[in-house]
């Protein structure tokens, strides 16, 4: 009764977070009714996501020049000052208060039982060996900017460990924030400040 | 900062309905993370969209065959007996009660103003011809089956209007459900009741 096409596509849909099978099921027949130039379009911006690449060094997705992303390839901004993230809209929140001119680490998702995964880990150690071999051994400042919630904070601690040895300094963003929050829905303000306050 | 990519999705995707902007944001994100396999899936999956139409009796997006869904087709289900719903996932809902036997007619999404939209009203003048050609003129019985919501109720008594001269009987889903609900969400119990104690 249902049809294979839209099951298939409901699979696919409902993969995707915060987005149930109910969602995507109705998205499905939504999408469908909107005909051919529609569904194309939206094929044609999701074909468009292959063109993007992790950044080689802060391995955000992005649109990379041999290898580098706009941030990381920009002469004017302090390799030597790091800001560590989750994600890449967090990277957006944090742009938007034009009070950091460093670079950034992306870690990917935090999971939620507080360990760091393998992926966060190469990445880490990337960062690493990027400070031995850049910046002799030494950074000026990691800014550990995860979300002030009980894992985030968990992982952080975990995170702040690792990189110790290699940075002059460490912070985390000042708390401004209100805990519990996520960084994403930070108004420019706040997080400014937070920027500011960190410690 | 963002790539060109990322905001050519998401201004596709937070056209669709419940998703907004930001949500859309971390969706490309995300999407563009999983890498070539899982993206060209999505893909495809939206591209077997095309592959739906419109049944040309009732309407509804389906897999159809010389224009006509499995419903319409099938000759056990009782041409006369008429089920005018808002969308698709109504259908499964009523379908999953597995008491109805008739067919069905989509109107598309009610407007929340309360009247008829061009294309509501020429699907119910399609089910007119309908019933004049090949009912003689009278339908058995035309269940309206709208959300029992505020604009559900005023747009249920227009259709009533329309059709109430080509018809022995019409009848409303028992208010079974619970008023200012969603037929989508009711259990197939409720459902069921409401389809015995329909009035």
């Amino acid at each position: 009764m249902i049809p294979e096409e839209i099951r298939a596509f409901v699979a696919q849909v409902s993969k995707l977070p915060s987005i149930g099978p109910r969602q995507a099921t109705r998205l499905a027949f939504y999408i469908a009714q909107q005909g051919k130039a529609a569904i194309t379009d939206l094929r044609d911006a999701i074909d468009r996501l292959l063109e993007l690449k992790n950044c080689e060094q802060c391995f955000r997705i992005s649109k990379t020049i041999n290898g580098l992303c706009d941030i990381c390839a920009n002469p004017s901004r302090n390799q030597g000052i790091i800001a560590v993230v989750e994600k890449e809209t967090d990277i957006l929140s944090l742009e938007n208060t034009r009070k950091f001119t460093g670079r950034y680490l992306v870690l990917g998702e935090l999971s939620k039982d507080a360990v760091l995964t393998g992926l966060q880990k190469l990445r880490l150690n990337h960062l690493k060996s990027f400070i031995q071999q850049r910046l002799a051994g030494m950074a000026t400042e990691i800014i550990i900017a995860l979300n002030p919630t009980t894992y985030g904070d968990l992982d952080a601690s975990l995170v702040a460990e690792e990189l110790k040895p290699l940075t002059k300094k460490i912070s985390r963003l000042g708390r401004g924030l209100p805990t519990g929050g996520e960084i994403e829905f930070a108004d420019d303000e706040t997080l400014g400040s937070a920027l500011d306050q960190r410690k």
